[in-house]
């Protein structure tokens, strides 16, 4: 059996005024992430996680953010196109660990709900999502509601 | 054998006056850590990294920093709740490694207390703790010495 | 067959002027990264999270910046020694996946390069390691463009 690491570090600016989409769904909230997708951060560094793992370039490789076919964009139709190259290169999951690093608002009330999406979208259980969450104490962009930030470690085999 | 992997994250503010506690120890420094418990950050991203590994929800979901229960508590406590978690879930640990930024004093010849401090908290052997220090080289909230960050990744198996 | 993971993080400040060593090799830029030895972050995380799956402390330790030997020095060199002593404790390297946290230039069209400089210098395959690149959309001092920052991590096993 061959067993492999990925890390994916992914940052967006946070704007008054935009949805907040984030592990999938919807959070309820004054700001929401910017970019070119939907700017969910969470299935932007699980994507990145995976492919990275099985050493297939990374997000921005894939789906550019000059591109148009990509604007406004539901992340969760790139996390399943992630998990198309992965199951074609014959890799699986193992386990998948997440961190959101936020400020405000708690997200830990959301973190079921946004398991229950990540799973249904990979078709993996959700015993295999692991989502935590952490402000940075005030400090940095995120601390200052600049932005939301998010890592995630993921292990593949075949 | 199922392994997973874990990662952790987590930031606290440095102020002049209070007690460093790093890895289970007190650092002579002229700063200390803020936190609700004695803000342990690098025995909190150990813990983050285990109960993620482990599916176990976060620290903040264990101990939330609203509970009096943890004011100024001795964050090896935490470590060892945590290890009877992942013991009670069948879960061994291959290894963890972890970093921390800190701009200033200098961690190194501190390392090996820490080391055997964790080890003996978690009942494993030192081989299987790795304790690394980077400065941020004057960048950032660590850089400009308002706060110290740290890292863990880890492995576990059942 | 026993599996340990590894995690590394660096920060390099970034200089007007500077040659920009970055994986192996010089990317043409009008600044370059700060360092004691040649200040190629992605190498440095590389090594680091190496040292730390074998638990053999860490590259500020086996390199210390204020040793002369070690001034302006290829990261290169520091990589090979890394990969002596891990081959020494009778590791083998699973994978690698990295990030490089930097908000320009593109660093897309090098990548290919540097996975080939990286997997000659180690003697592994160029399957096994894996180099994503991400903005931090301005916010940040990477994303103010003072610093460049990159995550590894790794899996080895004996």
């Amino acid at each position: 059996m061959k067993i492999r690491t990925g890390f994916g570090y992914d940052v967006h600016q946070l704007v008054e005024g935009l949805d907040f989409w984030l592990g999938g769904i919807k959070v309820p909230h004054t700001h929401g992430a910017l970019g070119h997708s939907d700017a969910d951060v969470l299935l932007h560094v699980i994507c990145d996680a995976l492919l990275g793992a099985a050493n297939l370039r990374d997000i921005g490789f894939h789906f550019p953010d000059t591109d148009p076919k990509y604007k406004g964009v539901d992340s969760k139709i790139l996390l399943k196109e992630v998990m198309r190259l992965l199951t074609e290169k014959g890799y699986q999951i193992s386990n998948i660990d997440s961190t959101i690093c936020l400020q405000e608002p708690k997200i830990n009330p959301h973190i079921p709900a946004m398991k229950t999406c990540i799973a249904e979208v990979m078709g993996i259980p959700e015993e295999d999502i692991s989502i935590k969450a952490t402000t940075t104490e005030k400090l940095g962009f995120v601390g200052k509601k600049e932005g939301v930030a998010a890592y995630a470690s993921v292990l593949i085999y075949k």
